[in-house]
């Protein structure tokens, strides 16, 4: 430990502050980017954002949700149709019990859904009213429900598949740490920038703390990723764990952050996505395997993303 | 007054004329980073953008507007079938008074809503026409309530807190202005820019102006934001507040005005958020608690949303 | 003519090219920013981007269209029903002409709107299908309908007003043209940057051509735009009207583009203006009044639209 | 071939390698932009956005999936009526065989399109159950199909036409390399920027590799594009192809990829647009006739679209 590179550039731009004390083993943060923390002291309600929990739910979870509004809603006006009493109601043919409850329940549902068959229709002023009312939240919902189901389609996102390790291979005379990624739907990515965060634990006054550096790529741009793209951090005498050990590495606890944001073209945004490698995901002495060649005619390119993770074991040249 | 630090960059960027004459005693901004400002001279109609008035009043006065508006619409349309004459409406069961008056405007209110149980359905084309007008004029009200009640929800909006007060506080050698703030959802922000001006009165030339200038601060950027994040602005010879006193400050009615830009990945928007602080909510001599903290077994980090405003009070060095 | 200054700077990026022979009379660009300029050769199908129309036409012009369209479809379903025979619609009440075409328009208007009374109702597999066809299309169509709706209404757009005139006004030692603007609504403007160019006729080989010149300002930028602001382009010897006379300006046919891009915060998007202003536009001595003060106790500024176009004449310096 | 210019400047941004073994005859890019390219590796639904192909596929093919959906759905629940047993719908009509079918069906339509005539209604709890999860269904349905209907309609593009042909062509004292774009809707792109990367076949090592090298613009950005704008490469002492003759270009395969990226200000959304011309495409010896002259009074400019690819042979200057 502290071996750290001196001429290595600190990143103090992490949102992370430059002094944290975080420690423990854990990692910073998770494998889809999103930071390993817990979050207290204000209810869930206030830090409740309905809005996005609707959009980023599963949608076994989101028509679950749907389903439970319909049904209570609907129990609901039953029952209000129940208190204005149910010869304001035209038209049913049961007369007593859980047969008769369904009807009602029914006759609500017709209306929320505003198919309206009209074999039951209210009759008198509060029984109107009440459908008149149940018919306008009918439609107020589903102008919501509109808005959500459409929300969770069109909400834009960066669809990119990263490699599942970062290794250090062999690059021009020295080595490099690369990991590579892939769009996987013809959602193309244009102005692509790319930047890495090595995060690691320095001694410091005999206390452990976190340090952030720069992890600075051989090209860290591209005008249009349409293929797989290998980003590469040359290991030279600039980067922060020039002279790192695999044992170094992992006593550090090294963790690089990627941030890759772009434009996608076919919905015409810009989304970003987040990742991170730790030192456990690290594979000392690997390259990647190809993932392209022409097509038989020589006419097309060929590109395989199930060769994403592919790498294959090489010896690193001694420095 | 007139302490104002020569070497201070003057901002003139801030919208706001640099030769302004305002004064008073009021804020610049509001808490919320609205101008205090009274618009006259152009009637309310005109200056009224009803899409922006629709989505920004509270769900209630939202839901108001939208119940008259339904029973207006209704009333309307039950005067022109009563004047077309009730004999073109078959099925009704009341024939004289207010009951009648109910089962018209409640026939309406179904075919608005399209519910259409059509035990009361129009007869002869004055009604019928009537009646599928009313149908389209209620299919092109819930189109655009649909596109309001989506955009009231997918609004994008900076969900992040800021501390009650900014602080001055120890700050390596000499002493910094601090305010912090933090993400209370998991809309996380990436790209995050923080800029800082001071608004601040000067007597020239006998004269009360007001002047703007820009307070660097000494990390402005962040690549993401996931957790708080602490401003500081170092009071050292650069800043157009060094060597003021509590009473300088209070004298000058100095103001901050903080502006927040940031990339909400979620809803991958761009998103911005202000405030102020005013000379009344700076502390002097004081610092911030810390808000996170390893969790119990050492794998996450521990964020204390509630500790946002909570700090000491400590003795700021001699200068 | 030919005064025009060497030293200026030649604007290249107008988009309107550098060689341009345009010539003629006519003002570059319309008073709303838009190019005056007849577009042919292409047949106005090919052209018209419907979206785009729908968007932007007028409300009445586009509530005519939506009833145009809901008539034509239900009279297009009419005789089909005809043609497959009115004894499958069942509860009719009119035998023959044109009650009978009535009946059966609305009975089609009243499936197309999914009101679906149900009086009249489709009896056999012909009629009953065409109805489901007809009640899918109507739904597809508001599903449209529901989206032009909320696209015209959402439509962001920089609600701002330019003041009637550019004046030429006393500024510091010499004088500058200058013309402001202000936001009318609450959407206020955020990260605002104003462009300025000069378009000009010159006399080249003894032919009239076009030149474009930037006209630099001396604020170009705010941080946010809540009150007035006025532009000043300072005509000093950088200037491209440096030592123009009024009519130096109009035989060269002066025209001044703006451009104005700012991020609305209350809608996160950004947004653009774009307005002009000839030679016949220009007022020669004039400075713009106040447009604002404190309000009567001092705690609030009172921002007058109604005073956008005010200014005063004055005798410029003699140069 | 390896005549390429040592000054000329890699591009390595191409988000295409730098080391591509990429060689066969095929184009880099499609005439549309995208690459040229199969990928396969991936199951194809796990490749699938079905949002992104509902988007993008013709209107037919659109307008067939929604039609076999709802096809579908109805012949699933009719299917589930008839398992219920159909004296549980009231209102029938038809006692056996394909009629009765079609009777149940319809019902299910009505039900699904919320349209609900009402002859035919659901008894019982079973059907109106199953009858109130259609409807549910449905809204649920035609929620979604709002949404894609209104991504269909508002998805951003760049409505600009490239000339058919790049050409070589006579500029200043010596050569360039030009081809040309027009906006053709009323959709003006604001802050245009163009950039042109070439793609060429170099022979290294006995090996056929592919190159990228930028090709500087002699404009270009554009504030506005609201006519037609030609894009010159200067083919001089810093291009690519400086001294390339006819055959060198074909030799070597020469391909120009084009990006364009701008604001379109009736939308507020940024848009980009690809495309790329091959040495087949390209024309040796000719300049672009002009698209735009002034209207018959003087006083509008006429923009003629159809004048796109019109271009006239010239003769080259030997260089």
């Amino acid at each position: 430990m502290n071996k750290i590179n001196k001429k290595a550039q600190i990143n103090n731009e992490t949102g992370l502050g430059t002094n944290t004390t975080l420690s423990g083993g854990g990692r910073f943060f998770n494998r889809d980017g999103n930071p390993n923390m817990d979050v207290r002291g204000m209810n869930l309600w206030e830090r409740l954002n309905i809005y996005h929990s609707l959009l980023t739910m599963s949608w076994f979870n989101f028509l679950t949700v749907v389903v439970i509004y319909f049904v209570t809603t609907n129990l609901l006006f039953t029952g209000i149709y129940f208190l204005i009493g149910i010869d304001h109601l035209g038209g049913l043919m049961e007369v007593t019990g859980i047969e008769l409850f369904g009807e009602v329940f029914f006759f609500s549902a017709q209306t929320f859904t505003t198919v309206g068959y009209g074999r039951i229709n209210p009759i008198g002023f509060a029984a109107s009213f009440t459908a008149s009312m149940e018919a306008l939240t009918g439609l107020m919902t589903f102008a919501i429900a509109t808005g959500i189901m459409w929300g969770r389609f069109s909400k834009p996102k960066a669809y990119i598949r990263y490699s599942k390790n970062a290794i250090i291979a062999p690059f021009r005379d020295g080595i490099a740490l690369m990991f590579r990624m892939v769009p996987y739907t013809r959602n193309y990515l244009v102005n692509v920038e790319v930047r890495v965060t090595l995060a690691i634990h320095v001694e410091e006054d005999g206390q452990r703390k976190n340090r952030f550096y720069n992890m600075p790529l051989d090209i860290a741009k591209a005008n249009t990723m349409t293929a797989n793209w290998t980003l590469v951090h040359v290991i030279n005498e600039e980067s922060p764990i020039y002279g790192f050990t695999k044992d170094d590495l992992t006593n550090a606890r090294a963790e690089i952050l990627v941030f890759v944001q772009g434009f996608d073209e076919s919905v015409s945004n810009t989304v970003v996505s987040r990742t991170s490698y730790t030192y456990e995901e690290f594979i000392f002495g690997a390259k990647f395997l190809p993932m392209y060649h022409p097509n038989e005619d020589g006419t097309k390119t060929v590109l395989h993303l199930d060769q994403l993770d592919a790498y294959e074991s090489v010896t690193l040249p001694v420095k």
